[in-house]
């Protein structure tokens, strides 16, 4: 693809992303290992060769003749493909580029620290230290999203969602949202109400070990390939490694293996994506996952609209009576999994209360990056949102409100919506699918499983970043992204 | 120690160094994880990302300012230590830069898929498909040999010995390994007289599991800091890592724990250098391990000087009944331990047979390099040796023969003298401790073994590569290498 002599320009910048890629392979393995297997005195010298590294790759993505070489490779004759990867390149180069180096380096180390002390911080509820480094991070993050916005002629919260939803702005989010948060809240009154006299389920004690047993196995029958990847455990389960490595991590509760399974479940679903990926785009940018929000969506598919589904909990549970002994029906697990009960944390919230924690996320870091909400003011507007949107009441606990995430402590910005975004394509493929294959569940309880991931790796996986993200929704279910299949989802599981 | 206005070419020569050693860092970590932790689907683009980070550090120990700040860093006023620091970067850049970049690529190149096609053919006892490669390659090492050895006015096996031993010659290797040429047949002979109607002990299984146990426990007996590197498996036992973070590896062998035991009491010697290689040093030329020798001299130490020793088998009878039940005694230990058989392989050899084995390793080399031997030659002259040094008949058995080793598949020649180098060093590194601190069995016996590593920490390991390898055991032990001390330690252990 890359060797035709009438497009030196477009070839030489296929060689220098390959090269960049190859030292990616190297952060990514630097990392997953910091998380999964380095013991604490590996920290100095690790964080000091992946700082290293990354300027080095910084470096790369910023050499000049790219600018050039892109301009002249616009003027060569390319497939649409290639098209596509230089597109891919030009977004690639401009996001590394535009922030001039001693901005990233002041932002990075300042987030390190911030970072650092956010983690005492935060088990001590001590918002007045974590304060002033928040302040002072936030005025960094200002610089960084105006210097983005001048630069792409966008607002400086849409360049910063830009990041990792290229195309996405602000107004589309505002209809995205304003529209769940129209009939969201009543929903989950609702079912809470149907739900009020069911009594839980208490789980027996499995160990990490049998636990993890079981994760493989359920791995296997979601496709994952262990030849092509691996399972460990870290403190913060993530999908990392390289496409034909992919290093998933999870970690195992004793008193509730439900938690951990589930987790291995959505981070599968990262994994299949990443496994899925086109070979041939392998260390291109064309090749890449094509946003946050869509690699949130096919590990929301796995977790929510496969996970939560009778068809999907009806073949794991034997697998549960084979690895744990458990005595758990398919009713209880259904029950178990489709329990909606509004809580404070984010990440342990279920399918139908988790967007209420993106829309407050939403409208905090929009009012922090224009500047109508001061840090100052953070802890009394997470309380009115929480009582507003959940009827939760926050006062004073700074810990599991606004201190509750990593992502403002690094100075991330711009994220949040890729999760709800993500659970939103995911309704819509699966209801796309369902068009033509028919009902997921009854696929499940046919054994045929691998045509939904056929599904998948055909409309998704396959196409890496060789569309834009707008195209390759259209072109997998026939319109861009609709909120109504999300609620339609969630009403048809939720509502009886 | 670098941050002199006055020393500017030395500090910018400093910076540099520690820029490859971050890379390096990187280089250490994807080997270890490609041994033990990658699935087989990484093998493609991990090849890919470590060929292109080969080439990165080989490109930064190369740049030509190198030279010349080396030859300015040389007028400026530096201490004694950044005087040794400076020498071991001209070595370094010495080392890399006098080679051609095109002879290094094919070279690498050819070695790969020499070993790559070894893997199999020594399987099958394949001379035939063997030969022509290691013809091949063996012309690349004379060619790499001759470059080599006219840089540093040197003969060219000289330089191949350089790589890995600074200093060392064919000529002194000769003295000391004829020394032991001359004794040690006649000692191997009479051993086995002894030894002719001792019964061989029959080994219980065990687990890979439980023999990790107890590894564990033997290896914090030995002072291994589990904060500062881990133990996993791998098919071919080593230790890698960066300090603060070293990584051993083992293999597990059910019928037989004693082999994987003391493989483990191996690498710790090797990882407790590593471990203590000056803090204030690392990442610069002078603060890493001073040679090949010195390193197999640490590893010796534990497995051999330590290991086979009542005192340590004293302290260790217990962890053994403790972790797998073994009613094994001390004396079945020892006995196990110092047995001596001539056998095929280098690697199952004792320590008594061991030597030999690198004799003829020694003598094949000399003459490969300098034309005397042909390859085709090669398995006569195998037959021959292992005749006559060992008693061996090896008739027609390639694989077992000059097939078995890895090195030479490679194109790794002047490697192995080190082994008995390090032996020898280890027996002169006892004995000399054992002058000021009294017999080691003792203080094992009194549970001193911290005063045994105290003397090499102070002696060995925080010296790095401050001095060079003659006046580190100079400054030791009161001379340079002396093999009566190897010789002495061998008739002392094994003539009863």
């Amino acid at each position: 693809m890359t060797h035709s002599k009438n497009t030196p320009h477009y070839h030489s910048l296929t060689e220098h992303f390959q090269k960049i890629a190859h030292f990616e392979h190297l952060s990514a393995l630097g990392d997953w290992d910091q998380a999964t297997m380095m013991p604490l005195g590996g920290s100095e010298s690790r964080g000091a060769a992946m700082a290293e590294l990354a300027r080095h790759i910084h470096e790369l993505k910023t050499e000049p003749f790219i600018e050039t070489s892109i301009e002249q490779a616009e003027e060569e004759l390319l497939n649409s493909h290639q098209i596509s990867n230089l597109r891919e390149i030009r977004y690639q180069f401009m996001q590394a580029n535009v922030v001039p180096a001693d901005l990233v380096q002041a932002k990075t180390q300042l987030a390190y620290r911030c970072e650092h002390a956010w983690r005492d911080q935060r088990k001590n509820n001590d918002w007045q230290g974590f304060k002033p480094n928040l302040e002072a991070l936030m005025k960094l993050v200002r610089e960084e999203a105006s210097i983005r916005a001048q630069a792409q002629d966008l607002s400086p919260y849409d360049a910063l969602l830009n990041k990792f939803e290229p195309g996405m702005t602000t107004a589309r989010l505002e209809l995205l949202f304003g529209d769940l948060k129209s009939w969201l809240p009543g929903l989950i009154e609702t079912v809470q109400g149907q739900q009020k006299n069911v009594q839980p389920i208490a789980l027996a004690k499995y160990s990490a070990h049998t636990q993890e047993a079981l994760g493989r196995d359920v791995m296997k029958y979601l496709g994952f390939d262990f030849n092509q990847g691996r399972l460990d455990v870290s403190s913060h389960p993530f999908c990392g490694g390289v496409p034909g490595d992919i290093r998933l991590t999870t970690r195992y509760d004793e008193a509730d293996f439900t938690s951990g399974l589930m987790g291995i479940v959505h981070e599968t679903g990262h994994a299949r994506y990443e496994q899925g990926l086109p070979k041939e785009w392998r260390g291109q940018p064309a090749g890449g996952h094509r946003s946050m929000a869509i690699h949130e969506s096919q590990s929301l598919f796995c977790e929510m609209q496969l996970g939560r589904g009778k068809g999907f909990l009806t073949q794991i549970q034997p697998k549960l009576q084979q690895h744990l002994g458990s005595q758990l029906s398919i009713e209880d697990l259904s029950q178990i999994y489709t329990r909606v009960k509004p809580g404070l944390i984010r990440v342990d919230a279920d399918e139908v209360t988790y967007p209420c924690h993106i829309l407050l996320r939403f409208e905090a870091e929009k009012g922090l990056v224009d500047g109508s909400l001061s840090v100052a003011d953070l802890p009394d507007f997470w309380t009115q949102q929480m009582q507003s949107l959940l009827g939760i009441d926050i006062q004073d606990d700074y810990r599991n409100g606004c201190m509750q995430d990593i992502h403002w402590a690094v100075g991330e910005l711009g994220y949040f919506p890729s999760y709800t975004l993500g659970a939103m394509y995911a309704a819509q493929f699966r209801y796309s699918m369902e068009a033509s294959l028919g009902s997921v569940d009854d696929l499940l309880a046919q054994g045929k499983i691998e045509l939904v991931f056929d599904w998948l790796d055909k409309n998704i996986w396959s196409q890496g970043s060789l569309l834009t993200t707008d195209e390759l929704v259209k072109h997998a279910t026939g319109e861009t992204l609709n909120p109504k299949f999300f609620r339609r989802h969630l009403e048809q599981r939720y509502l009886k």
